[in-house]
């Protein structure tokens, strides 16, 4: 069930390749995905006609919208550990069709946590429970509407997954090749696993600690947007233990000051720019840095908006507002915001001392400045 | 990630390890398995402490029970096509690892459809849903019990197909065997999951057709249970495609024959022996072909009591033996048992028929006299 396009023998036109892909990376990662899964889509419509709306759903998240943060990232990796020079190294094509797999993965995860938190929206579309939830309701299925949807989001969220494993073993790696990448797959999928699960956990409990909150962003997103990916990227081109730490370095600062960025985003964002109601993350009652350090702060009075604000569905914009306030007020946003800057400076510190193609250094920067910046 | 253990040469020692692992093949995957997930185990350890309790219901789930009915398959079908006279091909540890990754799939299949099922008790012991709720019960944590229980169930079974993948890539197979056997792993798991995806649909809306019921035992049952783990088997070897057409043939008859027989152990089994409460296939409303057949009899008024059966919470020793009478009555379990026959018969005449190594054949005789006998 691998594609069966022929491969350019190695290094053969190879630079031109590389400019082609590096024009638009993002295009260049949803054109592997959209092929894949058109390829699956057919399989699927053999086995089952029905069956083919829930790949499509699948698809429509996959290939409807996304930064592709972490092909992009792994991407990266691997050139910035020289992998495009390599003459016994994979090539561009292979490379991209392995770190597009990361796609899937994170298919996966959005179908589940969505799930999860019972999201009923996603970059402004419905999410895979809610859309068989919908179509339950409309023809008059037997049941609860609800149950189903859940059902079914469950089964496309592992179709993901098991796809996710296919697509990576079918990208073309040699043996030594992918043996060194899945050892970074095979950590940074538990990994994810075990944020998503501390995050689960750790909101039934609401013993959100500052540090425990870290540690969830360490996981959840530090270890599966950046730091892993690069590592893939690192394991591609086969580089060496120095710039494998320093990957690590920069990814788990900058991943965990990208998880604070969006964690600020998500109170102070514009809708316009974030795609969810204002104060989203307070409605939804996320335990954030931002929320653990304001609950923890001495002066409760001043605290008491945030409190208020958090898990409430009938959040209003004066609710809103108040608890912004709050939170300025409380030093929590400036203290925050400190937190991003000594991660990012840290982050890029790691950078300047690794034995880094230059190129890809000047492009991993970029990367960081983008993750981090302030957009509200 | 992968187990640290030195594998003996090629060819050396190999009689007295096959003879060792076929003397209680069940208890050798067992031990693989708990080898893999004890390695397991100890990273998520190091990751978050709290995450073990999920990895530990992952392991009494998997360790705990079942037929190992998938890697039996697998092991014979690669005996089968004499692929342990190969000195080229892969050692028996390597092939034992290899199908001891199929019950991490069916780990995952069991929590998911546990989860799906809204289903307490898996062999007797609480489910992994079942168990989380009861802890945010028992530990007071905040927000729905039911939903917390949910949300690990489909984090557990998410570490387990992923988990699944990791343990066949890191088997130990040589690339070209890898990527035969991925072949026929991708084929099994998306046909897995298109059968739970029908059959979710299928029950929700009702419309469960002796065809269409068919088709949801082709994919659940007989692609996943016996014929892509035979063709697996098959794949390690290196068998010629007539070996693989006799084993698909022999695997979808069978398949279906043991799901048809499953069935009627659902509605007529002894709980002694199912571990189920009498008729609780009744109970919980599922749809097999021998409730299908007997919902579109003419008589409408003698299949009444199955009606009245299905899908009751109330059902009563009363209720269940009128559904049981009727169905006899109405003369469908005659027919399902015929379908049996003929299936069975079929199955074992691909075996007959075909090249394969006369030990394993009597052993897939016998398995398949097992997987279809009465039992009750």
């Amino acid at each position: 069930m691998t594609a069966g396009r022929t491969l350019p023998a190695r290094g053969v036109g190879r630079p031109e390749r590389l400019e082609e892909v590096e024009s638009d990376l993002p295009a260049a990662v949803t054109e592997e995905l959209g092929r894949f899964l058109a390829a699956r889509r057919e399989t699927c419509a053999d086995l089952a006609p029905e069956f083919v709306d829930a790949v499509d759903d699948l698809s429509a998240m996959a290939l409807g919208g996304g930064k592709r943060l972490r092909p992009t990232f792994a991407w990266w990796g691997w050139r910035g550990a020289s992998g495009a020079d390599r003459e016994d190294g994979p090539s561009p094509d292979v490379v991209l069709r392995t770190v597009s797999a990361l796609e899937l993965v994170q298919a996966c995860a959005l179908v589940h946590d969505d799930l999860i938190d019972d999201s009923d929206l996603r970059r402004g579309i419905p999410t895979v429970h809610a859309r068989w939830s919908a179509r339950h309701a409309e023809r008059d299925w037997i049941g609860s509407s609800e149950r189903l949807g859940g059902a079914i989001a469950v089964l496309v969220g592992d179709l993901a997954l098991a796809w996710s494993d296919d697509m990576l073993r079918g990208a073309g790696l040699d043996a030594p090749t992918l043996s060194r990448a899945a050892a970074v797959w095979d950590a940074m999928r538990t990994e994810m696993l075990a944020g998503q699960f501390l995050d689960v956990v750790g909101h039934a409990t609401d013993l959100a600690t500052p540090e425990g909150v870290l540690r969830i962003s360490r996981y959840k997103t530090a270890a599966y947007t950046i730091e892993r990916p690069l590592h893939l990227g690192a394991a591609l081109a086969g580089a060496d233990d120095d710039l494998v730490a320093a990957y690590r370095r920069f990814g788990t600062d900058l991943g965990i000051a990208f998880q604070l960025r969006d964690d600020l985003l998500g109170v102070f964002g514009d809708p316009a720019v974030t795609g969810k109601p204002a104060g989203d993350d307070l409605r939804e009652g996320k335990r954030t840095l931002l929320v653990a350090l304001a609950r923890r702060h001495p002066d409760r009075d001043a605290a008491a908006p945030v409190e208020h604000a958090l898990g409430r569905d009938d959040l209003g914009p004066a609710d809103v507002d108040a608890a912004r306030t709050a939170l300025r007020r409380l030093g929590v946003v400036d203290e925050v915001e400190e937190r991003i800057d000594t991660l990012t400076t840290s982050a890029l510190a790691a950078l300047t001392t690794a034995k880094i193609d230059p190129a890809a250094r000047d492009r991993l920067t970029t990367l960081a400045a983008a993750a981090t910046r302030r957009t509200f």
